[in-house]
């Protein structure tokens, strides 16, 4: 039954009282000028405390040895829920609880690649993701991968239900395989275009 | 009694059916392997149909006739109660029913830094903010702004209680930017920061 294409067969409310995820939050603030508002929003419940970070993106930097080919990076395939739809994301993955933030950065390439980095070349500070409407926030680290010759495609470590498809692009192609992508009905993680947009814009300053 | 820091005063769990901006919803779905998921999600209750896209965020691209300061862009100061403190992010708002994305994208840069944009120079797809968390989706636009000689900053035009605060940054000085904020308490927008990495790794290679 492998590969079929995911299916959405119902959306629901879903009261706060049983989400097991996510909730609901009510904030009661004072702004600027002394004045009370009220303001929503919606929360993980995984959070690990010790990093306090919810997750960690992974842009890999990967060279041949041997310069067998361009510089370049990965890209992942992945059915997301919320959108009904394959995203194109960088690799990406919650932190556990005591785990930093760089071992998560290197373990969830690892796993959903099969790609090891050698180091980690830049970490951002602590991000968040769109702060109108969630506390959600993540890091991206930017990681070196070097390999001896041609690229050749490690093996993942996905879980069992994980459909997870690695792609890898030369960074210079970055931009326009995101825009083909979107062209063939897949979608592009907002994070990720921007990365591609501020590449693209500095080539052409 | 303006200008005063922002304070919250409660947060209080909020049931789905009391929440007026966003809800929860539970989605049941069928994976690649056929087997029933379930995936809980979050989703504004505000996105314009016609546009089928919550909001547009502004890369505004700031030229001189006389090249009397080096190609700059603006970033926002903004208080932002889910994470309790200033965010740097790009000029954006939401995209109103029967506005064009492109509307809205000028309107928004206009009313938040009160700089007008003559042209816009790109427009990404729609692409989604954090797709395993919420169905929120967004559009980049790339615009330019063309002054007639040195920077002059422009009187936004803000609503009544909105509070904004509009800083030009050179280009090759965003990353340093945004890594000085950081330092100060400031936190920054993931998005921006990936524009910002994205620049300066294509500067680097």
């Amino acid at each position: 039954m492998a590969h079929n294409l995911p299916r959405i067969v119902s959306t629901t409310d879903l009261p706060t009282s049983e989400a097991r995820w996510i909730t609901l939050k009510k904030i009661k603030y004072l702004d600027e000028d002394g004045k009370e508002r009220l303001w929503e929003y919606a929360e993980r419940k995984t959070r690990a405390k010790a990093a306090g970070v919810d997750g960690v993106a992974v842009l890999a930097v990967i060279r041949s040895k041997t310069n067998a080919f361009p510089v370049s990076t990965i890209v992942i395939e992945q059915y997301r829920p919320p959108i009904g739809k394959y995203i194109i994301e960088l690799p990406a993955g919650l932190i556990d609880e005591g785990e930093t933030v760089e071992t998560a950065a290197i373990r969830e390439l690892r796993e959903e690649t099969g790609f090891k980095a050698d180091k980690i070349l830049q970490l951002s500070p602590i991000t968040v993701s769109d702060p109108g409407m969630t506390n959600a926030n993540m890091q991206l680290a930017i990681v070196s991968v070097v390999l001896e010759d041609k690229m050749e495609m490690p093996e993942p470590k996905l879980e069992a239900g994980e459909h997870i498809i690695t792609r890898v692009v030369e960074l210079n192609m970055l931009q326009g395989t995101l825009d083909d992508y979107d062209k063939k009905g897949f979608v592009v993680d907002a994070r990720l275009s921007h990365f591609a947009a501020g590449f693209i814009l500095a080539q052409q300053l």
